[in-house]
C-alpha cells in the first residue's frame, strides 16, 4: 500500500529483535565492499605516494597509510553508526547506512542498539579516530610521542575488540544471520583490529623499552 | 517457615530485578567499610616499609603501594566477583560476597550479571590484576618497561570506566538504590580510579615521550 507504515521483516536473529520501520538494503554485499575496497585502494596509493616523498622507512609508510586507514574508518563508518541510532530505518540508499544494514547481519546487536557495542564504537569513533589522525602527523613530523600515542591507541582498539566479543559471548552469542555472516563479518571484519593493533602495540613495547635502556646506559656513562 | 525455599525481598533498583534465592546482608555498611580500609593501611603500612629500605623515591613508594592496592582489589575483590555469579545467595556472610551485596545498592547491574559490567571486571581482574603486581616488581626493580606496563594498565582502567559508565547511561543510569548509594558507592569508589590512573598516564606519556627526546638528541650529538 502507498504510503503504508507497514515495516518490512527484517533479516536479522534473533528472530524477535523489534525494528519497527526497518528498510531493506539497497546495495547488495558486493556493491558495498567494492566501495569498502576502491577507498582502501586509493587510500593506500595516496598515502604511499605521500609518504615516498617524505623519505619514510617502509615501515613508517605501512604505519601511516594504517593510522589513516584505520581513523577515517573509526570516524567515518564507525562515527555514523554511533550518532545515527535509526540507520535501520534509511530509505535513500545512503551508503553508511547501507554498511550497517549489511553488517548487522553479522551482528545483530548493531541494529538493536546493544549498549556496550555502542559504548565501544563511540569511543573508538570519538576518540581513537581523531587520535589515529594524530598518529599519521606524529609518524610523518617524528614526534617524541609517536610510539606512546599509537601504544595507546592500539591497546584502546585490543580493549574495545574484547570488550565486543566477551559481551557477546555473555550474552548468548546469537547475533548472526547464519554462519556464513558470523565468519566474514562478525570474525572476519574485525580480524585485522585484533592482528594489527597487536603487532602494533608489541613493536611500541619493545621501542619504548629499548629506549628507557639508552637512557639508563647514557646516564652510567656519564656518571663514571 | 524453616526450611523454606521463598527468596528475600532485595533492596535494589530496577524493584523487577529477577534475583531468586537472594540472602541479605549480614555485615553492616560500616563493618565492610572498616575491612577494607584496614586492608589499606595494612598495605600501606608494609608497602611503605618495603620501599623505603629500597631507597626509592616518594614518588616511587606512593606508586609500589598504589600498584600493590589496585592489583590486590583487582584479583581479590573484583576477581571473585566475575567468578562467583550467584554472590548474593552466599548464606555464610563471607565478607568478599558482602562487598558485592552491599555495592549493588549502589549499581544493581552486579546482581543482575550485566554482561558489559561482567566483561569490564573480568579484564580488570584477569589482565589488570597481575599486571599491576608485574608493576610493583617492575618499579622496585628499575624494569626498562615501568612506565609502558604502568600506562597500559592505567589506560586499561580508564577504558573499562568509561565502559562501566557509558553502558550504565545508555541503559537509563537508574541501577541505585537511592541518590546517597548513587554518590557514595557509584560514583565514589570508582572516583580513585579515573583519576589516579589519568595522572600515571599523563606522567608516563611525559616520561616516555622525554626519553625519546634525550635518545633523538644523543644521535645528533654522535652524527655531529
Amino acid at each position: 500500500m502507498a504510503g503504508s507504515q507497514a515495516s518490512h521483516p527484517h533479516p536479522y536473529v534473533p528472530r524477535d529483535l523489534h525494528l519497527p520501520g526497518y528498510v531493506p538494503c539497497f546495495l547488495s554485499q558486493s556493491n558495498i565492499l567494492s566501495v569498502f575496497a576502491s577507498f582502501t585502494v586509493i587510500l593506500f596509493s595516496l598515502t604511499w605516494i605521500f609518504s615516498g616523498r617524505l623519505k619514510k622507512t617502509k615501515v613508517d609508510r605501512l604505519l601511516i597509510f594504517w593510522w589513516a586507514f584505520t581513523g577515517l574508518t573509526h570516524i567515518v563508518l564507525e562515527g555514523y553508526f554511533v550518532f545515527a541510532p535509526e540507520f535501520f530505518k534509511d530509505n535513500t540508499g545512503f551508503y553508511l547506512a547501507e554498511v550497517w544494514k549489511e553488517y548487522s547481519k553479522g551482528d545483530s546487536r548493531y541494529a538493536g542498539r546493544d549498549a556496550g557495542v555502542v559504548t565501544v564504537e563511540g569511543l573508538t569513533a570519538v576518540l581513537e579516530g581523531p587520535a589515529s589522525l594524530l598518529a599519521v602527523y606524529a609518524i610523518t613530523t617524528g614526534k617524541s610521542y609517536s610510539y606512546i600515542l599509537q601504544f595507546a591507541i592500539s591497546l584502546g582498539q585490543l580493549y574495545g575488540t574484547a570488550v565486543y566479543y566477551i559481551t557477546a559471548i555473555l550474552e548468548g552469542d546469537n547475533f548472526s544471520t547464519n554462519s556464513f555472516y558470523y565468519y566474514a563479518y562478525y570474525i572476519g571484519a574485525n580480524f585485522s583490529w585484533i592482528v594489527i593493533p597487536s603487532i602494533i602495540s608489541i613493536r611500541c613495547w619493545r621501542k619504548i623499552s629499548a629506549a628507557f635502556q639508552v637512557q639508563s646506559q647514557t646516564k652510567k656513562h656519564k656518571s663514571r
